[in-house]
Parts: structure tokens; C-alpha cells; sequence
């Protein structure tokens, strides 16, 4: 019998290297940068089929309706949505989400991988998973290694105990030990020695080694992550983490917390393609540079440009680049990068400048995602404001009223049950609604298909906070934030 | 007594060489470039006052309504509206106006000047203009040479006869020839040798001369710019030269036609900032860079850049760059250029890349300028569009049906008066009223204040085309192709 595996995947990062695109309310691992999916949905793909259990997802809570829509969109149920209460990097992810699988599956094998980074060769990696098995099943702690084509000195490094033939069978290969992030000189050395794979954080486990590999080196941390296993609650289908727990655990990832120091631990090498994506040079890297070193992506156009990365992320914004070179330029309708190549990582001190002026663009995107959809501002005027709202079938928006704005709603695609003080009505494709000033409203999507609606908003004041909730099936706040 | 001088403001061109900010549709001359005021309101305000009649303008069909509006917006009236039937360069244009002015104001004097240029100095240009006032009324025509401060070879020169002294006093000088755009060598001696001022197309006379000058030179021209003044139609406040006339007109500049054959022509020499931002290192540079060469303008962050020009125009986008080197980056909501400084001159290239492609974007602004004010598309989606339209205060659009598309109009600033087949109603701020498919209807400004208000079209298919015009103030074609 072939063991099936459980993926766990890890996305409650949140990087701003890859700004514009990545936002603090929309990070990487959701957006879609090499193609129609994003990372993690191809992640979730990659690790769906006959092999895999359905996934378990560890993420935060502003993620948790990202993750939902996402997953729906391409047609996974995952086992679980975990819900951190605080990013405290991988290792309590991964141990509370082997302490839930052990108590369902005991001995479980379970695959933790991020979410945001980019494996070409599905059919490869899983092959590559699937040499571990025996390995993982004896006890081992496996992590893959991917063979290295440049001495790259963004990513920490695995050493191995003697240097890797040319073949690229997947053997389990011991581990000498984990190099941190070297120098340039380092990392050629160890480019050339043969000995050396870069680490991707993707691990394979049984439930019962690593929990035992926490027992022996972390054994405070298991306890602790017990208790927030054990005492977390279940909300829409969410499993959410005891926070005052959680709050305890040391911010750790799980290479320092046990796989440095556990003993039965090895490496199995991957050959197919990889990246972690972590800057816009790294995204210009895996987009294939033509002869001239041009990739782009959405309508450009590059006149005499050569090593250059232009990216028009949205359909309705031309990009035209002339005469650069060595450019990394990424334009969105509300912001626009424009770096030189070999300072795209200092795309962090932009955004830290925006966030400490104040500006928007600098952590969040137009649209915004909540619990029933999403909406978006299409323009802000003197006393008016205009929004596309879309609620997923099923959805209901809060029982609210507003102190200081009126509200007209235009359905231009499904249909609306729309609740106006006593007054219950359905409007569909081509019929609005008037919301008085003050009147208490709910709008629900009854149907099968996402509801569209223009919402026009009137009035002196048209913050998002003039709003007060009688009733919300999300359990929000009555008088939220944003 | 002083001699009034009535200005002649050009503005019938249309460059890309400013592309994204300058379109077709809109070009430079009407567009924000260096401040609050288009340089077409700019060159309007410094030709106004006390020593000046109100100003003749000639434009293009296309342009005269946002003429009108610019010039309503800084309260000034114009004397005529002259309109182009087609871009005939600047001979015919100022002839004809001549020969308009001649007829009310024998022997006037007349100042034409391009409106695309910016002169930074408004009282030292008048100055300049003052002290050319005896020689053009003693029947001199006077061309104003800019004093250069480098070996510029993108402008015509003006050789003078005699080297200029070190003083600023605007004195006539004689005029020995006009020189076409040099080689950076000839640049270079020119601008060593203190004999040669640039060429600033400016030029001041008495229409008696201009007229004399071109029946000595251009007899014909001046014959069929007589017929086409003769049978122009006076329309809506614009005067339309004879479209039949017009197309008979040959294709040539004032300095070709007659300046460089004129007997009595001398220039007065002008040292205040002139550019006539014929480029976008032409706006760097007259946006006066920094000590490391940076010009922004708008809401932009720069990052150890230099000899830069990053410019965010609109508010609600953020232009950020990054360890830029001689870098142009011009950020609009629907397109973005980044360019190399020594290639900005071929954003042309570009634009005409775009046109070739078929996208709106290389000649269209997404705002839309009409007879009664101005649309702009704020979304399209499947079956559905959001327009934002403005109507000026007595404004009516054309009274139309569509077959295709059923219409939501939400009120939110003024009030609209609107005709629905028989039914004729107001509705003001916070109303809404929906046009049903079929329907014919009207949209009037009957106010005092601008209508603002949030147009939603539902149906199959919603371009502009699908309009049946049954009447229309003014005077558009019933099935128009836009």
C-alpha cells in the first residue's frame, strides 16, 4: 500500500519585497505573479491528487477568506484552515498542525511546505516526495534540497555529507549540517564543491517523529502547543488556535527549533525547477529573459530595453519601457515601482517610507477582501463615493445602518435579497435599490452565482467606520475598525 | 497713448512627444505640466491685462470645448474662437486671424504666441513685449529670440547681425537670418559666438504689415485665406473657417512663408526662462533638479536617485523609484512610460507602436471631453459600465436612445433635468431615475452648478456607438462615430 500524504500548507507570511504586487493585506503567496493561479494555489494543486489527503492550511486571520476563495476557486476542500493568532514563523504552525493530524491519522505523513515559492516541474517534485516516503516512514525527518545552479546568497544552504553524483535520482542523503545565508565567496565555494543544496523549508515527516523530535528538544513548546491545540475553537469552519497560548510560543522557525538538532534527519535532492520568488530580480530570474534579457508580463511594450522586468499587472494600464536597462518596473493602476535591478530588494525601504507617511498603497490594495466578497472603491468625490461590491453565493453582509450616508445599489450581475428596515425584497440584473439615511439594511446573495452591485454612497461623510452592526453572521465587531 | 495689443494664442497642435500625460485627444497645451494651470491657461493669463485685448484663439474642432472651459475656468472671455477645419501649420492660422482682427481693429497690433511654451518670467516677458511696440507700430515685424544658455540643437536659432552685449534691455536688433535645428557643433559655436538667440515662434506686428507682408510674399495664400475668413460660419460663439478654403491652404510655418522673406523684420531679444518642453528632458530641466538632478512631481518617493524625473499625475497613485539613474518615469492611472533621458524624444515610437496595436491609450485620455461637460468610464465589466459624467451649468446632451443597454443615473452633485419620451422631471443630489432600453431621453444641466452624477449601463453591448440621436443643441451627427 502507498501512504497517502497530508500536505500542510504554510501561508500566514506576509513580505513586502515584491511590493506593489504584494501588500500587507494581500501578500505574495496570493497574488499572481507567474501565472492564471496564484502561488498558492498552485501550491495547494501541486499537492492535490491521488496521493494527498486534502490539505490542512496554516495561515492569520486576515488571510482566512483569502484562503477560502482561493482554495474554492480551484475546487480543494482543505481538512483544515488553521488559524494562527500571530505569525510565530513555521515551527508552532507545523507542530499544531501534526498534533491535530496525529490525534485524526496517528503516524500520519505530513508534508509542510510554504506557499510562496514557485516548483516548475510538478510531476518531478512529486516524485521526488514520493522517494522520501520510505525514509519518512522510518522515522526520518526528511527535507528536500534543490540542486543549485548559482551561488546564490539569498537562501540558507544544506550540507551534505559527500558531494551528490550528476544523476538525478531522488536518494535520501544524509546531512552534514544547515548553512546560513552565505557570502558571495561561500556561496561559489560552495557551488562548486558539489556537496551543498539550497534549502527550500519544505519538510516530510511522520506525525510521530516530529512530535517526538519536539519532545526531546523543544519540550516546552509542545506543551504550550497542546494547550493552543487543544483549547482552540471552531468558527465558519476555521480551527482558531488559542490565542493566550499561542501568545506564550517563541517565534521560531522549525529548522532552528529540531531539524538543527534532531539526529535521524535527511535530504533528498530535487533537480526541477524552483524558486522562492523573494524580489522582483528573482521573479525576472523564473520569467525566462529572452536574448535581451527582457520578460514581461501584461500589456507592455519594450523598445531597446535589455535585462529588464516590466510588469503591467492589471489589463487596463499600458507599460512602455524605452531604452533601459538593467530596470525592474512594475505598474499598477494606484502604485508604480521603478528600480534599478540590483536594488530591487530595497524595495522594503519604499514601503516602510510610504507606511510612515501615512499611505495606503504602502500595505493595502484597492479591492478588499471580507468575509462575503470583496469590494472596491471606483472613485471618491465631494460627498459621493462609487464601489463595485461583489457577494459570493450564499454571502450575507451584516444588518447595518449608516449615521451619516444614503446608499443606492444597482445589481448588474445575480441577485440581491435586500432587507430595508421591515421590508424584505429581491432585485436582480438591472434593478436598484434606494438605503435612506439612518435605515437599517441587509443584503444577501440567495443564489447560485456572485452578486454584482454598483453602490453609490451620498453624504457628508463616507468612511468606512459609519457603520454600526446589529448583526453579522462573521461575528464582527459591531463598530469595527475599517 | 499706449498702444493695446491683442494676443493671438495658437493651439491647434497635437505632439506625442509628452505621451502619456499629453494625448491626441488632449495635448500638451491644455494638459498640467508645471503647475495648477495648463500652459494654455498659462500663456491666456500672462496675456492678459491691461495692456492687452481680450485674446483670439485658434484651435482645432476637436479641442474648442476644452478651450472653452479652460478659459471659463480662469474668467477670461475670449475675443474669437477661430477653428481649424485642419492643422495647416502656422501661416494660415495667423493670417487669418490678421485679417478677422484688420477688419474690427485697423492696423492693430497683434501678439502671436504658441501655447505649448512656458515662460517663467510673466512681467519680463511683457516688458520684452512693451519695448517691441514702437518698432512693430513703425511697421517692423518682430520675432522674439530667446537669449540661450546652451548648445541646444532640438529649436530653430535667429542670427543676428551683430553680437549681442552683456545687458538684459529687450532692444530691436536686426535680423540676418533664421537657422534650422543645428548639429551640436554649429550648436556649440552659436551659443560661444553671442550673435544667436532662439527661436521662440512669438511674434509681434500691425496687421497692416503681417497682411502686406504676405501679399508680397504669399499672394495666393493670402487670397484663399480671405475666402476662407469670408464664408466662415459663426457657431455656438466659435468662428469656423471655411472648411473649402481651408483644405486649399498650403501646409507651412509664418517663418517660412513670409518671415524669412520679410524686408523689415527685426527681434527682440528675451532673458527670462523659456522652454518650450518639447520633451520630457525638456521638463526635467525646467523643473529644476536637485542637487543629485532629481525632478518629481506628484505623489513619488525617489531612493538614491539621480538625474531623474518621476512624475505621478494623479493623486490617488504612487510613483516610487528606486537607484535610478537618468531615468523619466511618467505614472497615469491607465498608462506608465519609463524611459532612458537620452531616448525620451522617442516616446513617439512608442505611441505610434501603440496606435499600430489598436490601443486607446497611445491617443484617448480615459476622460472624455463633449459639448456639455465630460465622461470618463470608472469600470467596464461583463454586461455592465460605471461613467462618472459631468454637465456644465445650462448643458443638455442629446436627446438619444440606445438599443442595447438600459441606464441608472445617480444624482450626486446638482441637479439634472431629464426627459424620459414624454415625461420630464428634476432630480437632485441623492435621486436616482433609470432609463429603461428603448427609451428616449435627455439629460440637461438646468442649474447653476456643475451636474455630477453616476451613470450605470447594464446590457449586451455598451460602446458608444450604440446612440440614436434624435436632436442635439450642438448640431453633432445623429449616428455619430464615437
Amino acid at each position: 500500500m502507498t501512504d497517502i500524504i497530508h500536505p500542510l500548507i504554510l501561508c500566514g507570511g506576509s513580505g513586502t519585497r515584491l511590493w506593489p504586487l504584494s501588500r500587507k493585506s494581500y501578500p505574495k503567496q496570493f497574488a499572481r505573479i507567474t501565472g492564471a493561479q496564484s502561488l498558492f494555489q498552485a501550491s495547494a494543486l501541486r499537492l492535490s491528487g491521488v496521493e494527498f489527503a486534502p490539505p490542512m492550511i496554516a495561515t492569520g486571520a486576515d488571510f482566512r477568506f483569502i484562503v477560502t476563495e482561493q482554495l474554492a476557486a480551484c475546487e480543494i476542500a482543505p481538512a483544515a484552515v488553521l488559524i494562527e493568532p500571530e505569525g510565530r514563523n513555521t515551527a508552532p504552525a507545523i507542530l499544531a498542525a501534526a498534533l491535530i493530524l496525529q490525534e485524526q491519522h496517528p503516524g500520519a505523513l505530513m508534508l509542510a511546505a510554504p506557499s510562496d515559492h514557485v516548483i516548475s516541474d510538478t510531476n518531478a517534485f512529486r516524485a521526488t516526495v514520493q522517494a522520501a516516503i520510505p525514509a519518512a516512514r522510518s522515522g526520518d525527518l526528511i527535507t528536500f534540497g534543490i540542486r543549485p545552479d548559482r551561488a546564490e546568497t539569498g537562501y540558507g544552504w544544506l550540507e551534505l555529507t559527500a558531494a551528490l553524483g550528476a544523476g538525478d535520482a531522488p536518494v535520501p542523503q544524509p546531512l552534514k549540517r544547515f548553512v546560513e545565508k552565505p557570502d558571495a565567496t561561500t556561496a561559489q565555494a560552495m557551488l562548486d564543491g558539489g556537496r551543498h543544496l539550497w534549502n527550500a523549508g519544505i519538510f516530510l515527516f511522520s506525525t510521530e517523529a516530529l512530535i517526538a523530535a519536539f519532545a526531546q528538544h523543544q519540550p516546552e513548546m509542545l506543551a504550550t502547543t497542546r494547550n493552543a491545540v487543544s483549547t482552540a475553537t471552531r468558527d465558519l469552519g476555521f480551527t482558531r488556535l488559542d490565542p493566550a497560548a499561542w501568545g506564550q510560543l517563541e517565534d521560531i522557525s522549525i529548522d532552528y527549533a529540531v531539524m538543527e538538532k534532531a539526529e535521524q534527519i535527511s535530504v533528498v535532492p530535487y533537480s526541477g525547477g524552483w524558486s522562492d520568488l523573494g524580489g522582483w530580480e528573482a521573479v525576472w530570474r523564473h520569467g525566462g529573459p529572452d536574448a535581451d534579457g527582457i520578460v514581461t508580463h501584461g500589456p507592455t511594450t519594450a523598445i531597446d530595453c535589455t535585462n529588464t522586468l516590466l510588469r503591467a499587472e492589471s489589463a487596463d494600464q499600458q507599460l512602455v519601457g524605452i531604452g533601459l536597462e538593467d530596470i525592474i518596473a512594475i505598474a499598477m493602476p494606484d502604485a508604480v515601482l521603478v528600480a534599478h535591478k540590483d536594488r530591487a530588494q530595497d524595495v522594503r525601504l519604499a514601503v516602510q517610507h510610504l507606511k510612515d507617511a501615512g499611505v495606503a498603497q504602502a500595505e493595502t490594495l484597492p479591492r478588499d477582501y471580507r468575509p462575503w466578497g470583496w469590494y472596491e472603491s471606483l472613485v471618491v468625490g465631494p460627498r459621493f463615493q462609487v464601489k463595485r461590491i461583489v457577494v459570493r453565493p450564499g454571502a450575507a453582509l451584516s444588518l447595518q445602518s449608516h449615521h451619516h450616508r444614503a446608499e443606492h445599489w444597482v445589481v448588474v450581475a445575480g441577485t440581491a435579497k435586500v432587507t430595508i428596515d421591515d421590508h424584505v425584497q429581491l432585485i436582480t440584473e438591472n434593478q436598484s435599490v434606494y438605503i435612506p439615511l439612518g435605515a437599517v439594511h441587509r443584503m444577501e446573495n440567495p443564489g447560485k452565482l456572485p452578486l454584482t452591485l454598483i453602490e453609490v454612497q451620498t453624504g457628508a461623510y463616507l468612511s468606512e467606520d459609519d457603520i454600526i452592526r446589529y448583526d453579522d453572521v462573521y461575528a464582527r465587531e459591531r463598530t469595527p475598525k475599517t
